[in-house]
């Protein structure tokens, strides 16, 4: 355990890619199958079939947590949004939940594929909750991708938990085209939207420290608006910590989504057959590479193979990156 | 005064770009156009000429500078592993050193085509000395830019200095390829040298803050590795500033410049028509916004409208973005 701590931790913060669903868990974050909206505080019965009102993980119950309610509340607020955009979800109930043999890692992946016609690929949320000797790591992650219809960019969101007072955040609109060659399109959707603002909203508090990703793919795919911060309200700082999760980050998180559901989500764009074949390959070598960097090294840290396996596949289906 | 202050300094910074030799200064830096390569300390006949041995701005003696040091040994370093592939200077007199009729801001630009055959297309240095109320703005700049036998990286350094403690840094390997389409480019360029160690000492300094552009597009036209930092040594911090400008800014500029000569300076590279094309109109577009953000902003603030003109014209030469 204690190696598994000293490795999972670094390299959970150090992998964390722009585009993965990397570690997921619990179900607190899914959405129902059934339902295209879940109301808030009300947990789905699959949420209570993994974890139940007081979820068990390795026979203790793991608390609620500020960063999963920002993460429903977005959700809830996508799915209103896209409504019948979205299908319903379509992960086999292994992967729907997981959670290791030695019952630290609990796991939850949901996707929804878009509605025919639409410009939605997927849109795809993990969480994951894993005990560690000195604590837990808490993971969410809520992915919305566009498909060929539109070039423009994908949602992002990663909240990555180390401890009770500290959070590393990633928030992106994904671009899809190379920025410095299409300025119009730097302009359409991260000047005109001043979003921007956003980034400058996280930064500024004293806590919040600027996350750089080791990797320097990770880096090159995301935005110069992407939010990647670390904020550490320190020991002690519990109810500081709360207040921001809460607060500031909550807010931001809400409106960017807002942004990309008014700007993205509906768009669409006339192109040329090489500019799609360029878009495809970009976005599959961005899906690729994240896939790579995060699940493919992390996981299997957490969970017994056959699980972990079963989990990136399903990953590798919604991303259209199956393996041969 | 105050107002040229006012605005200058935040639109200085604001605007500095990742490819510009935007507002250029005392000769002080300039090659000489005669040799290939000048001896440290050893001012050139230019140089005598414009300002003297004690050069003067404003009848004012503009003390000598660490940062124009750091510049100065940083371009003989380039000048001496470039030897011929560099042509003679080409810039006529009344641009290679210019001032204000009001005798507050004395400039100098130095622009040296690559020789037939080789991969450079032109190396450009500039530097800029502008008195204001309270002091003074110095910057500097060096460029190399490849042409299109190569795909790879330019380098480029911009230093701007508003006071005599602090300091923006921008040292990069600009991208020529979009890198998240390329992750082999970012590879070779990025990875396999480790140029982000480079980055990290700089930025471990307790003295450096992240330095952001306001321009999105300066953003994404640089490398994730670049280093965009404000170092500020504080009031009666002289002292560490002079020592952090020739101590690890030194280190780190002649380092990254090292692994650009090893790396960059002399490749080429087997490219279809297409994907020439697509580096052309890349480079030109990074080019003709630079200026576009830069100089045509700023120039014209600092020096009378016929002196700026012909400073402008002649860098958009270089630049091969002439206007029609």
């Amino acid at each position: 355990m204690l190696e598994l701590h000293r490795r999972l931790l670094p390299a959970v913060i150090a992998a964390s890619a722009p585009t993965p669903c990397f570690l997921p868990s619990r179900g607190a974050l899914r959405l129902p199958r059934s339902r295209p909206r879940r109301l808030r505080g009300k947990p789905s019965s699959t949420v209570r079939a993994v974890a139940g009102p007081g979820p068990v993980v390795g026979g203790a119950p793991a608390p609620e947590m500020a960063q999963r309610e920002v993460a429903r509340v977005l959700a809830d607020q996508a799915v209103a949004w896209l409504g019948p955009r979205l299908l319903p979800s379509a992960v086999p109930a292994d992967v729907a939940e997981f959670r290791s043999s030695a019952g630290n890692a609990v796991g939850s992946l949901d996707v929804r594929r878009g509605a025919p016609g639409s410009s939605i690929d997927f849109m795809l949320q993990s969480s994951l909750h894993c005990k560690v000797p000195n604590g837990a790591i808490d993971i969410t992650s809520i992915l919305i991708f566009l498909n060929a219809l539109t070039d423009a960019p994908h949602f992002l969101l990663e909240l990555i938990q180390g401890s009770p007072t500290s959070i590393v955040v990633i928030l992106d609109l994904l671009p899809r085209k190379d920025l410095a060659l299409h300025p119009d399109y730097l302009q359409m959707y991260y000047e005109n939207t001043q979003i921007d603002q956003q980034r400058g909203k996280i930064e500024e508090l004293p806590q919040a420290r600027l996350y750089r990703s080791p990797s320097l793919f990770v880096r090159s795919a995301c935005s110069p608006t992407a939010v990647m911060v670390s904020i550490d309200c320190g020991q002690g700082g519990e109810r500081a910590f709360e207040e921001i999760v809460r607060g500031q980050l909550a807010t931001v998180t809400q409106e960017v989504l807002q942004i990309w559901l008014d700007n993205c989500a509906d768009s669409t764009a006339d192109m040329e057959e090489t500019e799609r074949d360029c878009l495809l390959k970009r976005d599959r070598i961005v899906r690729t590479k994240s896939i790579e960097v995060d699940l493919t090294a992390n996981l299997p840290r957490m969970f017994d193979p056959d699980v972990s396996n079963r989990v990136i596949t399903e990953i590798r289906r919604a991303f259209g990156v199956q393996e041969a």
